[in-house]
């Protein structure tokens, strides 16, 4: 999805970006030329100040996991497998909502990697199991760990109490 | 920028997908099928759940904007240049983040559809101005009331205090 209020994406600084690049770089911006008024679009829409937000916490993720090169769809992914003991593909597809397609090239990535194996269920014979490697599992403890870092530095930037805040006045959105 | 916690983007029930469809359809839930633990990704990682209110933020606002075929990146374009008068196109790119390229391809169809214009500028001839032609002054009008509505719905959606409250939580991220 390539829509936004604010297309943003800023090159991270010292992030390599490996494989696909989608953050791309930008002008920086000319803190010497006067300010643009942003009109009513600041202040007054959600959607555009949620769309800077995500743009500013996908690129700190990009960057804070760069060592482990894991992007925030792989992280998810990775999340559910191991919470989900013989999780299908499709309910993996539907719960994360993640377009098949998308889907199957993220899980080809991952199984290349050796974190995450595709076996044929039992029950059906058209569809997939996905479990976590040994590999997958053990890289999972240090990947956590950086995911953790990520999430205090958004949580020092808002400050601690707003940060709790944000988690709770935003699952209002994830429950559909 | 097509990376996520949540890849979604669940084809928008009803709204005409005029045009570059970048809201791509993907299986429906099946609400019979046990429910997937989404681990420590849900109430833990802001991101994941910013990019699901993104997402949801975004389908509700190309839903009730179909009418007038306008999506946030265009809308955020016209706002900040109806608020500048004599904007550079490089000033535009800078404020709201946008790369070049894109920026340049959301030009070309707003002055295709004779709501923009753009203007060598006097100061420098390599540089253009953009103005609203009377065509897209009289459009804005319109299209900011549906963008009233869309918000409206937003504020139903969390109550009017944490409507307001998410404004001012999400402006640290939009300041840098």
């Amino acid at each position: 999805m390539s829509d936004y209020y604010s297309p943003v994406a800023r090159q991270v600084d010292g992030a390599p970006m490996r494989g696909q690049s989608r953050v791309r770089a930008v002008a920086r911006p000319h803190p010497e030329k006067r300010s643009v008024d942003l009109g009513r679009l600041s202040g007054h829409h959600l959607g555009y100040l949620i769309r800077r937000a995500q743009i500013w916490i996908f690129q700190d993720f990009i960057r804070t996991l760069a060592e482990v090169n894991i992007r925030p769809a792989q992280y998810s992914v990775l999340l559910v497998i191991e919470a989900n003991v013989g999780l299908s593909q499709s309910a993996l597809a539907r719960t994360l909502g993640i377009e098949r397609a998308r889907l199957v090239h993220l899980l080809d990535g991952l199984e290349a990697r050796n974190m995450v194996q595709r076996a044929r269920s039992k029950h059906d014979k058209r569809s997939h199991t996905l479990t976590l490697t040994a590999r997958g599992r053990s890289a999972l403890g240090r990947i956590k760990v950086l995911a953790d870092e990520h999430e205090q530095r958004l949580a020092q930037k808002v400050g601690v109490p707003n940060h709790k805040k944000l988690l709770r006045l935003l699952a209002a959105f994830a429950r559909g």
